[in-house]
């Protein structure tokens, strides 16, 4: 009467920080067809508190989640420079894994997993480039491969957050907030960045000493196209990202979603979002889902390793302009035939 | 190690027209916590394809699907007449049941339905008025809740679809389309609607002969707020929803999302949603998983059958002014306690 | 060397109330081609006072202004009973004038300037409706007449003051404010209005008692166009208009134009126009312009005597529809050919 | 009877070129108090027929209209070259002289005209930076004098033109379209620009051979805000200018303002200015009423003869960097109390 009904597919969590307790939570709220099995992290209370609450076991460390029968595949929200060796891990046994950007802190960490996943021959890693799943930018990619706009000449983008945590560094406000619009660019425009410089002007006094913020960033990509960004974490005023595309013909830009507009004393008003949690929670949850739909079909299309070590390598090169202030190149390895 | 893990909740589906289609797959492909396990509709081979796309049992009538031991909980998505007999049945077996709109055709299909629910003595009925679920109406509600307009005093909207089907009739704009109004603002006001008054100008040419389209709607509110909808079944263009509520110190209005604006001679243009579907995709989404999430906790929340009789009793008011094009008022029974 | 300099065209203002005065400014600031010659009003020391800043002769009566040698055309701005009396006295000495809304508060003083004019056989009446010179309402014109949006079939529109004087009435609602949309209709549609109905429901608590605010009048054109407009005289937050057709192919509204948004503390937001004066700014400038202009070569092209008796006759009919709550039609004299 | 009646302004406009003729028909077709007296252009024929239009007389050279006793003001609209000899002479007689940008090609000549005014002791020159006179830049200028934003930190701006002339060059891209940032700039700020950097991208395939474009132009102040300006003088798709100031609390960006909003086939669409005379017509006319009205009193408060020098010294540094594609500081000459 009935065919064979699909198994849930059984996740395992490595982190319980807040990015990993928002994937868990996802998980079991709001995907179909996943349920999470296994939870890890270093910090034994919170993560027997979290698995309690997703009713999955808490396991003792990475490995033994990685390795645990129960587990189909594995969801990596560590701490970024562990990254590697957990998706290492997952390769070894033959588990699909989502990897939280970054997919390695180091351009050497990230050539390991990519060198792995060649030897394996079939693609097991997705990184957790979000951003490729939100309506706004899938809509920007839309148009711009349509021709509408003609070719694509400059981009001019702003990466804003309303407050950064204490310790943030200027390195950081690159490694973890532009990392974002490197990724976006190359996906957008379909081809690699090949040099980054750093501009610093006038910081803002509610910044932390030390920390340059906003910074502005110029990326140029292989084929000659400038893109701007404009990264600044400590706005105050709420999350706010922006891109507009420059073609030779027309241009793209991006809408932050409004829902409502209220009215009064002079002024008619439209929210931002607070965070990012906000701006990107369906971008999340569409990330999750078709990274679990396509499991189910043995298919792992979002961004890959080679998206996660390319922009690893330009973080690493905005870092070095960072500090020098000066231009700095981005130099590729070739890329494998597994992710043209 | 682990808890006992919930079970996913077996749901099963009545009507595999387009819209319980949409909810079949919504449920198989976006909901955690819940899978389709049977199918029925009269049209046995389109059953049979369903059902084996979902992985679920085809069975061969209503009440068998509504007694049918792995069938947890119900979505009644046939043809309106219907509503009432297969919700009762429900009621019957004690499962929860999520009835497309209409509750009922009539005023006395509907009564039915609350008086078995009272006499249950507990709500198992939701109505499927996903509005109720949009980001959008949930901030107007949300502003109207926090005082900030002042008092409501008018509201106005707008409701439009691109084309109606062949045989579409004045009164199903009426019945189909207003309904969702009239279902929105009770729940916006919080409050009856006592009065409508269908009011008809000029035809569009392009809508079939002997359908009046658009038509403007009034309705009263018990405070005496008034509300004005403009209901165009053959807008041509897209799929369109507007209000604008007036307060006495402010506004609040819904906003369309959108995502992108493509800029080209001379036009800065943005997206119309292309149809309902499109439209209130992720309200569709936020309502079957609230509804799945309720029942785990042994809660409906939703739309109750209440605010579908009144939904009906004032739709049925409007088909008798469009008939004799003067105000018709609304008299509700007495609302039981089970409601308030 | 040069050809006869055209001579500047010498105004004498009738009334110095608040929108005299405006216009005053108006002419001796930023119009090109005219000057203030010559200014009356029943409060001498005031009309002095205006006088002395116009650098313009206070004359003793309206009729002396009318007749005056040095007066070559008159802008009639006193209270609205007086307005065809005057309007006749220029006709009499063949002056051209333009007088404010209204230009009669009855029918009857209405045809008599229609009457004296047609005698005349040529135009020299023009009446101050100055939306007919707003860029926005030029651009909706423009975009149906053009037929983009197919063939009219309803319009919503929306005016609201921010605070109405003391001693405002429900009537001056529909005569004052509502007037504006009623020339609005006829000229943007091309036809005339044929019946009011006005609408009554919650009245706010910030408006005067016995001030029935908003309203809701519905305005019927001939070919069957439904318009629904909106007239709140205490929104409290600013002045606001709207205006939306929608048409069989499409719909064009008008935006009220903003100038910068602002972005803080979780909002963006957008100022809206406090007055009038700040709304319709441009459009009385151009109105000015373009009569100073028309002037000059013979030609009174604005809003004629018969708009400004057919707005009279709708606003006439708005009020009884407001005292009985119920439908009233709009009869209409011939049109005489001179306004063809 | 009345007082002395103000005469009239009597201008003299040197170049007939496009700027020119406009400025012609502005004052004489929407300025108050003023008129065209007197016109030259070095095109013998040209200035017949555009000083008939403007009932204005055509005199035969640049000296000859500035000492002409019939002319108050002097309005410079030739080949910009020419802009410091010819405003010189309008001070050596003591008339008032409106110098479209720039007010020198070289710095040097910009120097010799404020020497000649500090020499005079009293301002006699304005510049046509005509963005200070837009409603969008004041209401920018507001909210950043008010505070409401903070300190400012960043601002991003773009300049585009739908088709740049023949014959023109990347330099020009800096010395006729982003001079008009350059002073915006200095305005909005209220501080003066110390370097500009130059960054090349990939040309749009539309643009003449040669033709950098477009041009990512960093401007930076002397308190350390950073201004990145896209120039792009071929996007095809109209005329647009952005701003978005950064402040560390908020941000504030120029609207372009719309009129309408037109629906059909699924886009919302809101026009483009074709042109900058179109985006900044009412900006023009302001410049012209306010410069009139200032002579009137004896006044002369527009951009003034340092802000043409100080926006010529960008520029002309701009094109250094240009060409070197480094960073070019920019050095002042210490600002005399006159302009302080």
């Amino acid at each position: 009467m009935t065919g064979e009904r699909r198994a849930l597919l059984n996740i395992g969590v490595i982190g319980t920080g807040s990015i990993g307790v928002d994937h868990i939570r996802r998980v079991s709220g709001s995907i179909a067809g996943a349920r999470v099995a296994a939870v890890f992290d270093v910090d034994a209370e919170r993560v027997r508190a979290v698995a309690h609450e997703a009713d999955a076991r808490a396991l003792d460390d990475a490995v033994t989640l990685i390795t645990d029968d129960d587990v189909d595949a594995v969801l990596v929200a560590s701490p970024g420079p562990l990254h590697p060796e957990q998706v290492l891990a997952c390769l070894d046994v033959g588990k699909p894994v989502l990897c939280e950007k970054p997919l390695g802190t180091t351009v050497e960490g990230c050539l390991r997993v990519i060198e792995a996943e060649v030897s394996l021959g079939r693609r097991l890693v997705q990184v957790g480039f979000m951003r490729r799943y939100d309506h706004g930018y899938r809509r920007v990619k839309q148009v711009l491969d349509s021709g509408q706009v003609g070719d694509v000449l400059m981009v001019h983008a702003v990466h804003r957050n309303p407050e950064a945590p204490d310790g943030f560094t200027s390195d950081m406000s690159l490694t973890d907030s532009v990392v974002h619009e490197m990724d976006t660019m190359r996906w957008l425009l379909g081809e690699e960045i090949s040099a980054v410089t750093v501009v610093h002007g006038r910081s803002s006094p509610l910044s932390a000493v030390g920390l340059q913020d906003p910074q502005l960033v110029l990326l140029e990509t292989v084929s000659g196209v400038l893109v701007d960004v404009e990264s600044f974490v400590n706005c105050q005023y709420g999350y706010d990202v922006g891109c507009e595309v420059v073609g030779s013909t027309g241009t793209v830009s991006l809408d932050t979603p409004t829902y409502a507009a209220v009215t009064g004393s002079g002024v008619r008003g439209r929210s931002v979002p607070a965070d990012w949690q906000e701006r990107f929670c369906d971008a999340y949850r569409a990330e999750l889902q078709e990274w679990v739909d396509g499991i189910a079909v043995g298919d792992v299309t979002g961004p890959s390793a080679w998206d996660g070590y390319a922009a690893t390598a330009v973080a690493v090169a905005a870092v070095e302009s960072q500090s020098s202030l000066t231009r700095a190149e981005v130099k590729l390895a070739d890329k494998p035939a597994l992710y043209v």
